[in-house]
């Protein structure tokens, strides 16, 4: 744990007292989204201390030119990079001629955030001492819309504590803005017209090369002691930037309050002549429901979410505030209302990852969008990637494999790659797996069977015709092999027969033979489309026969376990607990070699497949596997503690299944790996919810049943869940004694408990 | 072959016909240095078309910010980068104000260059019909004289063909120069001061962030008919350049010349503060002399150094126009009078490899110095090393070694790693194995044993540290392996037990061993300070010891041969000869990934392993290792074909060993791998020197002694060469029926032909 400065609190995430070394920390684990549009938590009022300055807007992104000294065939041209969107959020202020900023304060008390993420909203209250020794008390509360999800709005109160003073309110649009992360000196915004009128002002800009077309809007108003201003403001405008100065006597103690509408309107949604009358329409519609309207609006949408998704946990309120701040973050991220977006790693909270989509998605956020939202918030996540398979193919070609196979990027925001380390890009293909098996799991989860004749068998083809093409036959094994590959575990590179790797491989290739022979016999009209659409042949589908079934899976017998992959036992295996506690962790301390060559792990490897593929195995094979590679696994990745979890409850090993509960519901909140500064790790946060539901909660789907194996930390009183299972609702409780299941109205289910069959009626 | 425009002769590189896409070739290929100094083949006039503009300083180079997403702990902060020099070489033409430029020239006829490689001197000629049809023939000539190394001469004589007309010569000095690899925006030269006086200017400016002071310098004279005119220049000068125009009144058919002194002083070997005093003395010197007295001092020079490294070559001009033009670009790169500088891959012809050395000075390029030069050269080279022992040693330490281990740089300038690729930098450690090797192959060939007590030991217990710390016990193997690393293949990375670098560091660990039984036995002082300063313990040489013996060398028993490293007989072994030729060189087709599961092999590893330690392998072995791997060996590194060549040659496979030696001699000349205009690649010329002597020639030392197993390849009629063998010069003379060994006055020597001693006699 390297922080501990959080209030705990069941609902809330609470900073109290200015400490400008946190700045940047609270800047991400305060920041607010709502599925379209984010933003950190960056003061509305200037700030000259170190700050990470954040707005972004969702599936607008910047095809940054990729550049390295030593290019290898294959890189793609561009990666994708999170734009720093114009800031709509800034109100700079005045007091007799001072501007304020709490860096050169004379003093700052009473400094408290509160992230209220029962009902969404952010607050900031403070009381400044001035360099010329005027007090002010300000709050400042804000959210963006989850309704009206191309806006937010801020009440920006102030009060005077010992003076009368004239007061300068400056609310702005400032499309001048940079990213943290930008190396090279290309612009990223062109700003084409900035107007202003009345008490609103509008931006329009478009992003170079990707030419997205953005208009960024605000609208103000003035409060005196609760009562609307007379006040006009005067407008100021430069070539980037536009403001409007209301200029205001106030008196001591008297209450004044800014309110400002602002946000975007982007051309993914409306005709790109027409933003700036979008934006007008939104900015009546929100203006008239008023910031208090708007804000009851914002309770209640988010009391709907919470009806559904909300986990609760009694008698540890570290906990209980973990994971309800992991489930607020996925919701701010991603709402499953836009097929074209998807879950960034970072969200809305930071640059980093520079793309939008990884395996992530696939592997890890499934799940949750699936058992809390329903059904098509997950179909439309698998066809994100079906939209994308023209490019996977394409982006297959580039590295020499024909024929209509497929290989899907490692970070997306279109379909093409983005990312450009040889090791990782050409070689963690074990992505494509993931994808195939979001399929298997949406159609398990959902007994949804159409999404594959319709659209997933397309995908599981060209799937299946990268891994035959992929690997190669061993005369040497007398088997089929998969050389030159990164695993899951990236403190591996290029090695040869990850396990992992090739028993997903095998796995895929089986699958899709199986489904090709289901839509055959049971979806004639898509069967015949699809084959003359990929122009699949016999013998194409009897390679992937053979392959499946000669795949070299590495094995060691002396420690009967299978091989993370060759050469793993020619290793220095000291046990990570056996490490110096100064070297911790190993990637900010050791060279990558050194990395390399030592037997340690980032996240699950082996023990991801057993996390897939739990039923191909018995729990004595999963608990040899558990304890041969947990010991050297280092979980430098967010997404390690929550497979673990999972599997250590499983093995019934609760001590360490709450140990890494901990570490991954809290891995932000504390900053367990001292990066929070750069955003938050929103996907794994749906690792943190598997972590309870089907790691404590022992969830999984069985013979087309729903299955549980409840247990308790020793640490919780009570913990309940609910989940959406084929449009039922089955809220879980477990205490220390006992575990209940309810059902909402409708039909009696049957479902399994500790292997028990038990029928729930309403 | 890429191309074949260069006319075959004996002595000259010779290009006729203009071709503007030829003209970055030619920049490079028509070359010439000075050891200190480089310049490429540009044009003195203004040329508009497509050119690769490079003059070079010796040992000036630029610290580039190293800047890659994706960092690794331990990448140094820096490379280095070999800096474009300000230009003195410019002289701009008008004539009758149209600016001559060939780019736009009506017609180019006659176009003729020349490297007249026996007296070091390069000429152009051509006649020009510029726009407004004035016909101009040009001849221009200039050397960087090897005497007085910190300049050169250029001559450029003008005729008009069809009329009078007004000719203004401008030769100028231009600072204002960039790097063609020049990525980011960082300035590389601030230029402090323009002074120009009569007819001489100077300019001062020295490099970002190194500082390196440079003083850029010219004079010039002009001769009308032969005779010196006395016209007087107007000086023009700007921010960044400064120039003499000569405004002239030119009959039809008169001869104008343009002499121009010109070069750079540099703070390496003046005060700072008398960079201009040094370049005025320079020029007085050079202009007394005159250009034709300069030239004539650069011809005995030239003969001096053909006396002893000529290669003479009769009934194959390709061949000797081959071997000659690598022999001229390595005395043009380095000369062996300054122990600060050393050889880069491309020399003074190019920016690429940024940094100056490599692991190939000491693997391919000492043989040839130490033979065609004497034991000081050789000796300074080494003691290059000895010089960045402190920086290998801090660069071990920021990967994680300890103790005084020592990792010399993949790519260094002044002994700090300038090269980010991890897979290189970190993990292409074989290259200090080749640093301990050299220091072998000195004494061996020398017989000079003094550098190991005074230096060489210190190298070589620093590398010993690393290797004994870079391996790892595996229980599995019961052996000491090494995992992670790239071999002298790069087309393999990240690869375990790679057997050369295996075989290598058993063999320094052992050496090392050797000579500290040796020093501490013959020279106690020495012993003592040495031991004192690395504090080395008998714990460490008895691990040294232990290591040694342990080592893993991975083997096949079904093939009887060494394996390149663990898993080579996984890949699919389709031989080279069996590709798609349109696929080849697969560096230019195919994904990184596919390089690197595929068999291919770059340049010799194992069989480079057999080509050091020849003496440790029977015939027999190396034939089998020959026949094993070369059919999977690519040779897309120009530092392949040489070690083919000497190792066909001793298989007497002179067929094939010829066909090496063309591709080794002529690589650049014929442009093998299409990359010619980014300049030569000098470093390789040194293996096709050794491919004649170590392979036609069979020139080997064995206890002590010289010997030779002569052979000829039935192309040839004869071929002779010369060797500096301490301190004596041995002619060896072969023809298709006889070999002939002639030595200098002296003591009687006895060597060794096809194994029989013979003993010369003057």
């Amino acid at each position: 744990m390297h922080q501990d400065y959080i209030q705990p609190n069941p609902w809330s995430i609470i900073e109290e007292g200015f400490d400008k070394d946190r700045i940047k920390s609270s800047e991400s684990l305060f920041s607010i989204g709502n599925g379209a549009m984010g933003q950190r938590a960056n003061f509305e009022e200037h700030y000259s201390g170190a700050t990470f300055q954040g707005s972004y807007i969702g599936g607008v992104y910047y095809p940054d030119k990729t550049r390295v000294g030593w290019w290898k065939n294959g890189y793609p041209e561009y990666f994708a990079k999170v734009l720093n969107a114009p800031n709509w959020i800034g109100i700079d202020l005045w007091v007799d001629g001072e501007q304020l900023d709490l860096n050169t304060c004379k003093k700052v008390v009473d400094f408290r955030r509160e992230l209220h993420m029962k009902e969404g909203w952010y607050k900031r209250s403070f009381v400044a001492i001035m360099p010329n020794d005027v007090e002010v008390a300000i709050e400042a509360t804000r959210f963006l819309c989850l309704d009206t999800d191309e806006t937010g709005a801020i009440q920006y109160q102030i009060r005077l504590l010992n003076v009368d003073a004239e007061v300068i309110f400056l609310p702005y649009l400032d499309s001048g803005i940079k990213n943290k992360d930008s190396n090279w000196d290309d612009k990223f915004w062109n700003t084409t017209k900035i107007t202003s009128e009345k008490n609103r002002a509008f931006i329009e800009s478009h992003t170079m090369k990707t030419n997205f077309k953005v208009c960024t809007f605000m609208h103000s108003e003035l409060f005196l002691d609760g009562n609307k201003s007379e006040i006009k403001p005067t407008s100021k405008k430069d070539e980037l930037s536009v403001g409007h100065s209301y200029v205001v006597d106030v008196k001591k103690g008297q209450e004044v309050t800014l309110v400002k509408y602002g946000g975007y309107t982007v051309d993914r949604n409306h005709p790109a002549d027409k933003l700036i009358e979008a934006a007008d329409t939104v900015l009546n519609e929100v203006s008239s429901l008023g910031f208090d309207g708007l804000l009851e609006e914002q309770k209640k949408a988010w009391a709907q979410i919470w009806d559904m998704s909300d986990i609760t946990i009694e008698g540890d309120i570290k906990a209980q505030q973990g994971i309800r701040f992991n489930i607020f973050q996925l919701n701010q991220t991603y709402t499953g209302t836009d097929s074209r977006l998807n879950i960034g790693p970072k969200g809305f909270t930071g640059e980093k990852y520079g793309g939008s989509t990884y395996w992530d998605t696939e592997a890890y956020c499934l799940p949750f969008y699936m058992a809390t939202k329903n059904q098509e918030v997950a179909r439309k996540l698998l066809k994100y990637r079906y939209n994308h398979l023209e490019k996977a193919i394409e982006n297959a070609e580039k590295l020499g494999f024909k024929n209509g196979a497929a290989l899907y990027p490692m970070v997306t925001m279109n379909g093409e790659e983005c990312h450009n380390e040889w090791e990782i890009t050409f070689e963690e293909i074990h992505r494509n797996g993931a994808i195939a098996y979001a399929i298997f799991n949406y159609t398990r989860y959902t007994e949804d069977y159409s999404y594959i004749p319709e659209m997933g068998l397309e995908v599981l083809i060209g799937i299946a015709r990268f891994w035959q093409q992929r690997i190669n036959w061993s005369e040497n094994r007398n088997k089929y092999v998969m050389l030159g590959v990164t695993g899951p575990n990236e403190y591996e590179n290029n090695v040869n027969n990850n396990w992992y790797t090739n028993y997903l491989a095998k796995w895929c290739l089986e699958y899709a033979l199986e489904q090709l022979e289901h839509v055959r016999q049971q979806y004639t009209t898509d069967y015949k489309r699809i084959l003359e659409k990929t122009q699949l042949t016999n013998d194409e589908t009897g390679l992937w026969k053979k392959v499946a079934a000669h795949m070299y899976l590495p094995l060691s017998e002396e420690h009967g376990v299978y091989l993370q992959q060759d050469g793993f036992l020619d290793k220095d295996l000291v046990r990570v607990a056996d490490l110096d506690k100064k070297e911790r962790p190993i990637n900010q301390h050791w060279s990558w070699d050194r990395i390399l060559r030592s037997p340690y792990i980032k996240q699950a490897d082996t023990l991801q497949g057993f996390y897939f593929f739990e039923d191909h195995f018995t729990t004595e094979e999963l608990e040899k596997h558990f304890d041969f590679y947990e010991p050297f696994t280092v979980h430098e990745s967010s997404l390690s503690p929550c497979v673990h979890s999972v599997q250590a409850a499983k093995l019934d090993r609760m001590e360490q299944a709450y140990t890494f509960y901990l570490r991954t519901s809290r891995l932000d909140l504390d900053d367990y790996n001292k990066e929070v500064e750069e955003g938050l790790h929103i996907t794994s946060m749906a690792g943190t919810w598997m972590s309870i539901v089907e790691g404590f909660g022992g969830m999984r789907i069985r013979d087309g049943k729903l299955c549980f194996a409840p247990k308790i930390p020793e640490q919780w009183e009570m913990y309940s869940f609910k989940i959406n299972f084929r449009e039922r609702i089955i809220k879980v409780t477990v205490s220390q004694n006992s575990a209940d299941f309810e059902i909402d109205s409708g039909e009696p289910l049957e479902i399994v408990v500790n292997e028990k069959p038990i029928t729930l009626s309403a």
